[in-house]
């Protein structure tokens, strides 16, 4: 499989998807470029790490600023502080294609030729790009504290932006910036004497690299990150070796382990997703597109080993990954406390990278389910839905009381905050949402078959002159299951279309040209003949509302269960039920009635369910059992996952008491 | 009340104490001195903190001599590490009173002489006494970085060290350095122009200088403890203002608030039990007793103030207290997560320390009830039965892969350690084993009323004449609640004795010299006149088996049950039980037989519960409910919380998952 038949131009179409991408066209990326330029003063709840040095402001224009000699003064933030405007960058690139739907992005247009011109002043003779080090560090410091100085993470970053901002424009100002930088990167690392002999502790450079390699067809790009990759954790010993030399040392009071850095062992070998979860899922995500273009099955397998590692045991329902705050980091098998979780929202957003790389290795239903689980629950739970607030850690059971009362669950925000003092998850919001038209469609390897794995309404023309329109009957997808697909094949290629099954909708109707058809269902999919003039394919989906247990191994979520329908995950707020919500509970086969709700949160289906609320005759901390508890009968109430924390603050939970 | 009318003379015969007693003596204390002069390897298990610089060496009693003159080399160690030495002093000075129940003790005794010495020999001619100031920092820096110094919590431990020297001993030698100590510090601190205005960031001296002034007599010492209780919270600025002066750093890496020192308001103010929990708990006995010294109400209130909120919301049911490992601190009301607690042993020892003294300031069977919990569970689960290994951390849920896993967790340790880097906990645990005789007894302010509030086995004479003999039947307390209370009474006072009925005991006999009487129970305590020559008390308790469940607002404890029987708390252990431990359940109302076996684990009672294991039909990670789970009979075993970890590493749980 390849991306090289990829659709040409995809226009979204979807209502739940259109109100998102413009709302990060017109109030989150304008909001986060006034951020990043310390234009907005940014509102943090208690307990959101923000301000390193005090600072109130974000800086990190300001550094490209004095960087490109536009102003005087001195560097502040984290050594990656670029990658804020790098990433905003990317996303505003992709932005620039909502034109086409009619939004005005002249304003954005703008500040992203701004950026890029202060990159390219920025950028040093010999394409060297990092502010922190150019403003902060003598040159010769440079590539010599890799455990944390995140210099290739950073022009990473501006790598990937460029690419993005090339492929929307077809300008090649970026593009030759980024050139610059992957030139300096490959002239000073490598096995070759005086070059640097390992890798960037937060990988990013490698996925940067590969989209390099398939903007401009250099071969030189794919095969460095393909180098960075094989280089990867084969000297355990390279980080103290390079401290030892003098090194730059930054966060000297973290003590991370090289598992942390990925970076314990060769990525190659490992066996289990671990470490910092984003690290992880960067490199898995390049491992799995390096390996595809350079039909590596060493890098292949690895790619499907990880995945299928997280996927079976160290994700959430949510789609939430990396259970533990110490190192935002995976864990181990089945260990996912929904009250301690991470869910860093960069990792759900990292999920999608890997996932849409996996898919063009191999298109499957069940990656494609676990991409429509990020993107409906743990993506969107990172943004609040004016785009403008935002989560780091997305918890499946939330307590105000317990994220300002106990430091071990001071990570858990009940409140999402204005910014961050690493700033990292509202870029990778922005550049996922403005790209989500990257994410609906994979071609096979001879062109022939186009698998349409995504309910995100759209219509789509491909290179060849066929087009697809996705339309959504109802309240439309996700609140709807009634999906046509209208294929158009003027040209009578052989030509076929695979829509995915998913696995959650256990019954679904297909009709084919208005005639009901049974076809097999093969890797998640039931794929269509699509070389007549015009197919129509009409799915409908069973979205009934379905409770969810957890395996038995996850001892978080004995004797409780969830809620989903479709491809939403719900949850229920204090703001909606009493509380306290752990006294809440419902039966398997509780009673639920559903109705969608267009005034409430934009737009959500709402579950009440016929549940009942535990009672206690006394009120003693301990007691002999002796009247027994009782269940007094309650109505719960339920919102979609992704929309909670958008009204008062309170309790949430996902996971609800099972009563018999 | 007061305590002048102790006990002259505490023989202890219970069985199952004078194990303990004499374990400590025999094994534990030979041990710690062995590891406080880096004679002994210790075996640290990962996980367990050790080796601040990299030793594996104590290195506590060589500070000493280096300070005394006597050996050559640098300090080395925490900044309190001659505490470690002070409270060995301390429990090996009640330790020489075994000598009386035929222990030979005299090797011991050659080592308190020793310690002795070596104190004498570092202490500084104005009386300072600490070793890593003598040794590491100039004089003029002294009593100037309190935040982090622990330089009175040093000194309080050796004046209390001293204090105990002296009551068993009845030689001076100690206590004369000791109230050098004091001159010292009475010289530097208080209200006059050139002295500290402020306290020590771990509270300690309060309380050694309450114990002074019993001991001597001499006033200065109480009113001095006074203005070190009045002092602290009144400046939050205090550790500030000496940072800004220049004065010594430590621990710089933590960034803890002022409400870990208890120095973020008057603690005369406070309403919750907040911060650090060994540093709230000494200080809160210190105010109890220096309360009721000086008869200040201000004091009493808070002392039973800050007692009810931990008793009542902040308290685990095996007495553990402390839910937060950051900080080492109490979090907020009805927080008690059991696989995330703290629950240090030494706040369950301070818990001792507290009772103790609100039982002076008047007797309540509720005080003595919550004393015994502790004892039995949160104290004794501190030691492995030999002695020699020793928890900081006491879960009431614990899994080695979720130890190992997840980092949230690492501080659970699934192996007792043979020594710590921090090593408060090992000595505490001796000192107030060997002192257990205090703990037994309060005697009204005049003189006429005993309260024998715990049921350890024990020979006891007054210095009146009075005595009192409690034997045990059966298999003994705490397996057998059988307790007979021989009084003698030979110059025919006017006296009574109270017996405490506990909580735990839903019915009861007593019988008074052969004759069952029903007597109404006052505070806890039934009083019976005891000034014929001799009066028999028969009381016999009822040891069913107690099935618990928590207050609905412990979120931790939902839909789930613990076990006790009399003052012991139950578990279950993988080494008993096939695990995972958390698919185990059983109901309010199973069956339970109950068993006394000699030969295990030095003697306990076993329980076997008729319970059930939950199954499920499938195995995926996540699942729409269609097969129920299903629930098969399974006999659950459970030892004594106190027991576990002293046979194969595995998973453990005091809580169990209630079924229908």
């Amino acid at each position: 499989m390849t991306n090289q038949a990829q659709a040409l131009n995809v226009n979204i179409t979807s209502r739940f998807w259109t109100r998102y991408l413009n709302m990060t066209v017109e109030n989150a990326l304008p909001y986060q470029w006034r951020a990043l330029n310390d234009e907005v003063p940014v509102d943090v709840p208690e307990g959101a790490a923000w301000g390193e040095n005090g600072s109130q402001f974000s800086h990190s224009l300001r550094n490209l600023r004095i960087a490109a000699g536009r102003e005087e003064g001195v560097f502040s933030g984290q050594p990656f502080q670029d990658t804020d405007v790098s990433k905003w960058l990317e996303a505003a690139s992709y932005a620039l294609r909502r034109k086409n739907a009619g939004l005005n992005v002249d304003e954005l247009e703008a500040h992203v030729n701004e950026a890029i011109e202060l990159f390219e002043g920025a950028q040093d003779e010999d394409g060297y790009l990092d502010t922190k080090f150019e403003l902060d560090l003598p040159a010769e410091k440079r590539f010599k504290g890799l455990r944390w100085s995140h210099e290739l993470y950073t022009m990473g970053h501006f790598i990937e932006a460029a690419v993005a901002h090339y492929e929307v424009t077809g300008s090649k100002r970026a593009l030759d910036i980024a050139e610059r930088v992957a030139n300096c990167i490959g002239h000073n690392f490598g096995d070759g004497e005086g070059q640097v002999h390992g890798p960037d502790g937060h990988p990013e450079i490698e996925l940067a690299l590969a989209r390099l390699y398939e903007a401009t067809g250099e071969r030189r790009w794919l095969d460095l990150a393909a180098w960075f990759i094989r280089v990867r954790g084969t000297d355990p010993e390279f980080f103290d070796e390079q401290d030892a030399a003098g090194g730059p040392q930054f966060y000297t009071d973290l003590h991370m382990p090289l598992k942390y850095f990925v970076q314990d062992e060769p990525i190659l070998d490992k066996q289990h997703a671990e470490g910092h979860a984003v690290r992880l899922l960067y490199l898995a995500a390049a491992v799995s597109k390096v390996g595809r273009l350079l039909n590596d099955q060493k890098m292949l397998d690895t790619a499907e080993r990880l995945w299928t590692n997280i996927v079976k045991h160290r994700m959430y329902i949510t789609g939430a990954v990396g259970s533990c705050q110490v190192g935002e980091s995976f864990s181990f098998d089945d260990d996912l406390p929904n009250d301690l979780v991470y869910g860093e929202t960069c990792a759900s957003v990292a999920m999608l990278f890997y996932g849409k790389s996996l898919m063009e290795t191999k298109p499957r239903g069940s990656v494609a389910d676990v991409m429509e689980k990020e993107l409906f629950n743990g993506v969107l739970s990172g943004v609040q839905l004016d785009g403008t607030r935002y989560f780091y850690v997305n918890p499946l059971e939330a307590d105000p009381a317990a994220s300002k009362g106990n430091p071990t669950k001071a990570h858990i925000l009940t409140r999402r905050a204005g910014w961050f003092d690493c700033a990292c998850c509202p870029a990778n919001l922005g550049r996922l949402i403005t790209s989500l038209d990257q994410y609906l469609y994979t071609v096979s390897n001879d062109g022939k078959t186009v698998y349409a794995h995504q309910f995100v309404a759209n219509k789509t023309e491909f290179e060849d002159g066929f087009t697809i329109e996705q339309t959504q009957a109802g309240d439309e997808y996700p609140w709807s299951g009634d999906i046509t697909f209208h294929v158009s094949n003027p040209n009578g290629l052989d030509k076929k279309v695979a829509v995915r099954i998913p696995q959650w909708s256990k019954d679904y109707t297909l009709e084919v040209n208005g005639e009901a058809v049974e076809l097999p269902v093969v890797d998640g999919f039931v794929t269509v003949d699509a070389s007549a003039a015009d197919t129509e394919i009409h799915l409908v989906l069973d979205m009934s509302v379905r409770r969810v247990r957890a395996s038995l191994r996850v001892r978080a979520d004995i004797g409780k269960l969830a809620v989903a329908r479709g491809p939403i995950v719900f949850c229920m707020e204090q703001v909606d039920n009493e509380g306290p919500l752990w006294l809440d509970g419902m039966s398997a086969d509780a009673n639920v009635s559903e109705s969608y709700e267009p005034d409430l949160l934009d737009g959500v289906e709402v579950l009440k369910v016929k549940g009942s609320r535990l009672e206690s005759p006394t009120d003693d901390q301990y007691r002999a059992v002796d009247a027994p508890l009782t269940e007094r009968e309650e109505t719960l109430t339920m919102i979609p996952y992704y929309a909670w924390c958008n009204r008062a603050e309170g309790q949430m939970q996902v996971w609800v008491r099972e009563t018999k």
